[in-house]
């Protein structure tokens, strides 16, 4: 948690002349210095992205700052959010059988290098699959789907939503959640839900992609991680990376190398959401580095 | 070229006990010395692969290697062939209006990194697009396709085919050329004809990879060398290579990354399959390491 | 822990012709099928190195394999070992206050990536410094080194000796341990103790390589896994790996991207070590790759 | 050669409050369009650097970009320069034997990858070792030193400082250029001159980097891009890469390896300089990303 007074504020408008001028301009007069600032002009869309860094340099002011970017804002049609970078982002973790990014989130959030908090853990699978790991008091859900009822998808789907709801989440990581999220939840964690696909998409799309890999004979293999959307594997991209094989790799093997990849691009992934580095542009993702 | 004698004997079988004991023996019986030998065991479809580089020891003599290695052949099943390294591959190089890769290879042949001799260069635009390149007394053909014509493909690859044979080119090599290859042609150049597609292969396959990649905003782009099959873009794959790319890039700035990646990419496939290394396994490939 | 009989030798001797033929023989001969079979022929040092991975064909025979291979080995004058796969190599992990490499070796042996028994930690911290990980029943042995007393560290690396002696130990890690083993020490466990330094070496040797790293400004920062031996940061390389990082990266941000790159490094080293693949060769290393 | 009004500030001056807004109002008040800015504030030695990339807006105007400036510099006590991006800089190459990194960047700037002027190539080998090269009308200055006479060297630097002079060249970019500068010319040259280093420094400075390399047995090896310092192989590190190599490589294989390493990090470092992406922060630099 940050002790000092920083926020970020994210913005999206159309191009035109002034915009930073006029941001920059605001936040000076309301008191505040920019650590750092970073945009992008998406010249094919005419979209103008930018992210500012900055703290309050006066220790007695209580600045309301949507009040200072309101006239900005109204004269550029910009979309904007602003946030305290005191407030830990809430966050719920969803996994299956393999744990393998499980663990690594829970390593980079006790270390300080993920600034959230774990507000729950939901898995299809009961606590004892997790017996190695230490999973402290966080919440744990054991929400298995009955695939025997009718409704059993759509019951156990209406469970993880009041837990997001009930626990303020406001991002879901599927941490190598093997269950498909219907379109109708899909919709409603928009742009805050992030998957980890086991591919490097658009290659390998649907299920056992390292089997596929293996098939296709490829020489390097990856992983992607990326918001969830009703399409499938299709959802924009937050990062990716790969290693290279060899013909001497089993399917096997591909899963273990994959193990590496995965937990590393989605660990990735998420600090630059709770960062704030990672704007939405259309069905792609703008990334602001660090 | 080689001045010792140094041979490359590559061989495949179904795998059982006593194949490498019997192949090692036979070369040491003959006077020869194992300079580097590797080997695969592929455990699903249970072939066995081997590549070993090996040296005359015994300088007066003349021995017949295929005489050496017939009976251990015929006991084992064994599909092989020896490449005397004295003698280089004769490639012949085709090419369309980018010429990146074609420049590069030429570059490396002159540095002797390529063992070949380039006994042609096809291209369906005319020589002067290459003013800029130091093409030598390597012989151009100017072979453009007359789409008007009914049988213009046909008659074109004809004359393709015809200087495949009168050359004696034991490699084609598609540089960047952006004609595809009818089936029939593809067909007579199995296993001996690489082609550089411009994505990270099963990705973007088809036209404008660097423009899909830019569409679908994958946080890498790619390349990949193939053997050519009748079935575009699935050829047996024999390296591929990636980097990193941003938001920031629009589709010129992917494609000329992307120039990097193919012509390294292309090059190494091009000296694996020069040295012996790239062994064909259904339609995936071996590639034993330099 | 594997069930099928397999084992692997490993040799060394100078080159001469008929080695592979005499090795691979003996194996076929006394019912032994080869699964795997690497080899390097150092030319500079004319140095042979050979790794096997071989399997028992008859069920019923109780082979002595140390009495098939003697012969061979006298006749070439060869060094070897032959390790039975069954039979997990015991280890040593040793480690200060940061974690991360504890940690991820733990997982990865929890997961069965690494075949290894761990037979005890030491460390110069308290065991609750460890307390969010789990260490389940692993001996612990807090062996702080105080300074202040004359022979401080000589009794204190006399206490690590004797529990490498007592555990079995044939193999110890220093997972970020922060100590620097005295030359006796070193020698005691010379080709048997792995260290990860936290640097791409040879740069950055000794205190603080993330620190220089800043100061330098290089653009790539990397961690290398060796050989301890008495010349500090010095030992045969066994593995190293990089990441790009930019002028926006402070130390703190390095130290926290180091980690990644130190704990997969050292889990490869390891790993790399335990099957068998590094052999020494001088003061470098054989890595035979899997 | 840019035909919009395009223009490139950079600037750096110590970091306070309001910095961004100034230069931003007066871009916008002089009638100019922000494409892109980036800026970093070092909050260890207190600068702020900024690289604004904007265009003219206002089609009639002839706005004088120094005088819309200098109020702001004068206020925040800042260094700037702005370059117009219809000019293209002039380059002086300089090359020794090895003609890979020349070959690439001919290429290159031939291709419009990189946009400049080449006014002059130096070098201290005659014209027809580059005879494969297609070397164009570009001056060709052959200045080999003279060892034997006593101020050899020194009249050299001399004439090789007229052609600096006399061609206007704004870089000197040395592509595997193996002579040593002296301080005198490094000075003279100080900012503006970019040397390829055959290693991953601070690894391997010196001769013969290859060379050391192999006898370290280091698994990765490098190459580096600087400003060219008195103080050899230690000016600021502009770019940097690697690549994996093996214990198979003999040294002239990783000579061979390295060859792609440095043309494409040459070929990167010169880029960044052209387009202005590259500011000095005391022996460090700041590389702002494309």
């Amino acid at each position: 948690m940050n002790t000092t007074s920083e926020y970020i504020i994210r913005l999206a408008c159309a191009n035109r002349p002034g915009i930073v001028a006029a941001v920059a301009t605001a936040l000076f007069e309301g008191g505040f210095n920019i650590l750092d600032s970073q945009q992008f002009d998406d010249t094919v869309s005419d979209r103008f992205f930018v992210r500012i860094h900055f703290e309050q340099t006066r220790a007695d002011a209580d600045i309301d700052i949507n009040a200072l970017m309101a006239p900005v804002a109204a004269r550029f049609d910009m979309q904007y959010s602003v946030h305290d970078c005191r407030k830990l982002r809430r966050v719920l973790l969803m996994v299956s059988k393999f744990d393998h990014c499980l663990a690594d989130l829970l390593y980079r959030w006790r270390t300080g290098e993920l600034a959230m908090e774990v507000v729950g853990i939901v898995s299809n699978h009961p606590r004892d699959t997790y017996a190695q790991l230490n999973l402290g008091d966080i919440p744990f859900h054991h929400l298995p789907v009955d695939k025997a009822a009718p409704n059993g998808k759509a019951e156990q789907e209406a469970r993880v939503w009041d837990i997001v709801q009930s626990s303020g989440a406001e991002l879901v990581v599927l941490a190598r959640y093997m269950q498909i999220l219907s379109d109708d939840l899909s919709a409603k964690l928009s742009g805050r839900c992030i998957n980890i696909h086991h591919s490097f998409l658009p290659g390998f799309k649907g299920a056992r992609p390292y089997h596929q890999a293996y098939e296709r004979g490829v020489k390097l293999i990856g992983a992607t991680a990326h918001y969830v959307t009703a399409d499938l594997d299709e959802g924009p991209i937050i990062e990716q990376d790969v290693e290279r094989i060899s013909h001497r790799d089993t399917p096997e093997q591909l899963v273990r190398r994959g193990r590496d990849i995965e937990r590393r691009v989605l660990a990735s992934a998420v600090r630059y959401h709770l960062e704030g580095r990672v704007l939405l542009n259309g069905h792609k993702t703008v990334v602001f580095p660090e």
